[in-house]
């Protein structure tokens, strides 16, 4: 039964070509060579993610059917640009949503994200991909989240350099060796937490 | 000629009492109370404010318009809640759109926010106010505030509590206290540099 | 075959009583509590872990020692105080002295901290929890530590307060809870590893 | 009266050729181009700061020595490298002992750090710069530094990078202009708070 991935890109642009996108697919490729299932990402500016910290803002959200989408697969891949050295408000708003997980425990306290793995897919021209792991990982994490070993993905260019990743000529080799080490880690696990899940610790 | 504060309230919620708000009306009180000119609090999310980096992202964005009226005072009170330790969505998307004053400097390279300070006020159950203040104080920075001593007047309960500040039956001393000091120290650092701007340093 | 576990605790303090200490000893006796053996607390105050991020700094330097402790256990349980709403400079100490994994890495590319699982206990006096576990997770991370879900126990007071942890009459109940979830989430996930090593991805 | 000026170097190095330096040094030159007095650098790896958050720890302690020279200026340049994506730890050593300027508070409130201004040198090999002036800000700011507009000069190689910043040919252009800004700033307003301190807000 292979590992189910679903990436999702944070990128403040709502079509068009994105580096993030570009980062993610160097992941995907790398989980693909390990027999890993990966899902169409999921674009988070093309749809409607209401701000609040519920499963259901109510009319019109996008969250309640991309939130499903990402607890159907056992590794999420977080991707998102760096804005202020940051990780986007999107991302953050996503995180946001997930807050609701903390009331949404079964009989034995375990919230829908037990078992799964999370991975970030960094990108920006310049630094901030270490502030935006940090960030991730804490939030994801505070809500039930596990975190392979090696979960960043990350690229970016020299200090207050303005190059994109999606426009370099070939990914750099650091970039595709941390991306085949980190899917093998993320996609092990996964398998392993999928055969035998957290038991939880009462209610 | 009065010191011009204006806050700005990045709570999650439309409409309705706020934590946000009570913690910017301690702050409000303090600066009356020295003589500033307070401007009436801009709720983010009442408006339209798109995700982008530039100063105006077209047709129904409420940026500018925002954007003008917190460029017009002289100190930026910016209230945010903590949601999973860190700032809101909407706090980190007002960040964002200051991404814009990077290319926005005049001819000795000064960005439309030089000489001009900011002041947090940060609210949650429990913990996350250092993170957030780290996170506004670099963001902001980066863009071109300036910090006056004590730039952080926040409240949070206990570990994991759930108490909300606007349910506090009386702003606890050390708050009070806070709220002084910074309104002061933020109020003498935008006077002088009113009357003195920085020099800037070639375009 | 029992999951070990090794506690370390940053404090700035030579000896005596730590709050640190008594947030180790909540966890200590959550995981006993599952049949996970424990062991002696290392406290690095009372250590020479000398500034560097070599595996060895030479004549007097405690880490090798300390090293080998750690890296004997499944379970790291890494204790810190909150100074400055951030974890200790011990904490950060220790965590560079771990950046030397990064060039020890076995034939299949992984470090020695690969399958074993952190877990942190934090305390202050006030507000910097999650600030400490963002910085903790991502240099561990970083470094081939993996993160089981919920890896954070914690306690601070109410915001400037300067009540200590090791002060409280009872330990509260959400921290007791949190802590026997996150001992029962990092043996789990540390058995799996165990049984079941990360295959690792290439040299 | 010229602006004076306190470099301190926050590298793990003993002795020996500092990256950390390098950006110093080009602080320093932008300092000197505008009349300020820069002092000779503080190795405080060189030193004995002693843990703890007191102002003398006691028989051996150097940082009372260090704190007076500190607070003999009116502008610090916080040097340090990064390292695992942060600031070393001999620099979260420092910010500790400032820990106690808390309760060093004058008559007004004010303490002894009031009308001070700070300004960054960050230097890695890769990624870390922004995490980096994040939490030095917030730490300083909470005892009562002051941050000009743009205070951060910061350099790190691209992602996963080893270059140092010493070894650079020629300092990128982009550094050099954010030094002449960010000294002429600092500069600016330290002169300002010279002349008009903080006024404090009560004991």
């Amino acid at each position: 039964m292979a590992v189910r991935v679903q990436p999702i890109n944070c990128t403040l642009k709502v079509e068009g070509d994105s580096s993030t996108d570009a980062m993610i697919d160097v992941l995907r490729k790398a989980f693909k060579g390990i027999g890993a299932q990966v899902e169409p990402t999921l674009r988070m500016a093309a749809l409607n993610i209401k701000p609040g910290v519920t499963s259901d803002e109510g009319e019109g959200d996008d969250w309640p059917a991309a939130r499903e989408r990402i607890l159907a697969a056992d590794v999420l891949v977080f991707g998102t640009p760096i804005w202020m050295g940051q990780p986007s408000s999107l991302a953050k708003r996503v995180m946001e949503r997930m807050d609701a997980f903390l009331s949404e425990t079964d009989g034995q306290g375990r919230m829908p994200s037990y078992g799964k793995v999370v991975l970030c897919a960094i990108v920006g021209n310049e630094d901030g991909a270490h502030a935006s792991s940090a960030l991730i990982f804490q939030a994801l994490n505070d809500v039930g989240w596990t975190i392979p070993a090696i979960a960043a993905c990350y690229w970016v260019g020299e200090a207050m350099g303005s190059t994109d990743f999606k426009d370099l000529k070939t990914v750099p080799e650091m970039v595709d060796k941390t991306a085949r080490m980190a899917a093998t880690n993320a996609a092990h696990l996964a398998g392993l937490l999928k055969t035998s899940p957290f038991p939880g610790a009462g209610g």
